[in-house]
């Protein structure tokens, strides 16, 4: 028997095209025998980084137009409601740190296509409180006692920590997917390929166990 | 009987993702029974509008690592060479003339072609006018005479005022495709959502004549 293939998904709440892998990623991935490993982050540092005080959407507005209405046609061959927020990028520092929290918990892919639905196809401020309040309630989770664990040191301490490596592994944009073997695929037109990586890669049995 | 979908196929010599699809446009839009117009641009001009003095593959360089791994992998996985060349990004305006020239007299898709190859597949100086002169002649052409009449001012001018318009369109990066309703598509990874555009615009008769 074969070892199932493992895949990062890491995202960005504000990410458009984050929203979009999101939403189909997990049927893909039982698709093709992959198990998921979810992983929320923040794209403002690794832009700060890069030079960049906001996204490249906004910063280059022939891009960011382009983006609008690329996203309107995707979502629409994807079969995805989308609407497009009236603040952009919204601010996905709450969202981030209740996901990571929820990693280790099981509801993690649960409140991320959540928080992406009353973003992208509400309209809906994910940086509210109440929204994440709404959200994790709808998912009959004591919303206020996981917000005040999202918050305290220790899981933010997380979150910065994890950003810095990955930002280390030469994620750059958001969605990324890495294979075990370190190998990394950029946006959402890359999932089928990063799929078809890890399944390749676990039938070499070239990962380290 | 439908009238025949037309597509603007808009690329730049030096860069890599026109090259993948410039290598496979004609058999695509064959398939999918769309008439296709090659149209060599310039994209210096418009990356200097956006602030950029080179390709933003140089400016960001984590994006840049990730282009050259993501080109490896696509070229691989659509069958054809690559090879990264020494220098990038390459001098593509000899090249960008010639073949705008050559786009009322039927041989730019085979020079284009060959163009990409010499650069990608074999790692030669496309700058250089002796290998542009070693395409024509392989094609059958007066090298001398085209080169002439490449660099004369009118062909220089034509291919300035192409790049400005098409500007003015939207057009940030290549490869573009632009639909006969003005609908633009970026990137080797929409060339397949720009033929079913064009085909789906044909049928519904909403262009104009």
């Amino acid at each position: 028997m074969h070892r199932q293939p493992v895949l990062e998904f890491w995202y960005e709440f504000a990410s458009t095209y984050s929203y979009l892998t999101a939403m189909r990623i997990e049927a893909a991935a039982e698709a093709a025998g992959v198990e998921l490993v979810w992983r929320p982050f923040l794209l403002g540092p690794i832009f700060k980084a890069q030079g960049w005080e906001t996204t490249p959407f906004s910063l280059y507005p022939a891009k960011g137009r382009y983006m609008w209405r690329d996203m309107e046609r995707e979502a629409a061959r994807l079969g995805l409601p989308f609407y497009r927020p009236e603040a952009f990028p919204q601010n996905g520092l709450i969202a981030a740190r209740v996901a990571l929290l929820g990693s280790d918990r099981g509801w993690t892919p649960a409140f991320t296509r959540a928080v992406y639905t009353a973003q992208f196809a509400q309209g809906r401020d994910i940086a509210s409180p109440q929204t994440v309040t709404d959200i994790l309630t709808a998912l009959g989770l004591d919303a206020e006692s996981v917000l005040t664990e999202a918050g305290a040191e220790t899981n933010k301490m997380r979150l910065r920590r994890m950003n810095e490596e990955v930002q280390s592994r030469g994620l750059f944009g958001a969605p990324t997917f890495f294979a075990e073997d370190g190998e990394m695929f950029w946006g959402n037109d890359r999932l089928e390929q990063a799929l078809d990586w890890a399944v390749a890669q676990a039938r070499r049995g070239q990962a380290p166990a």
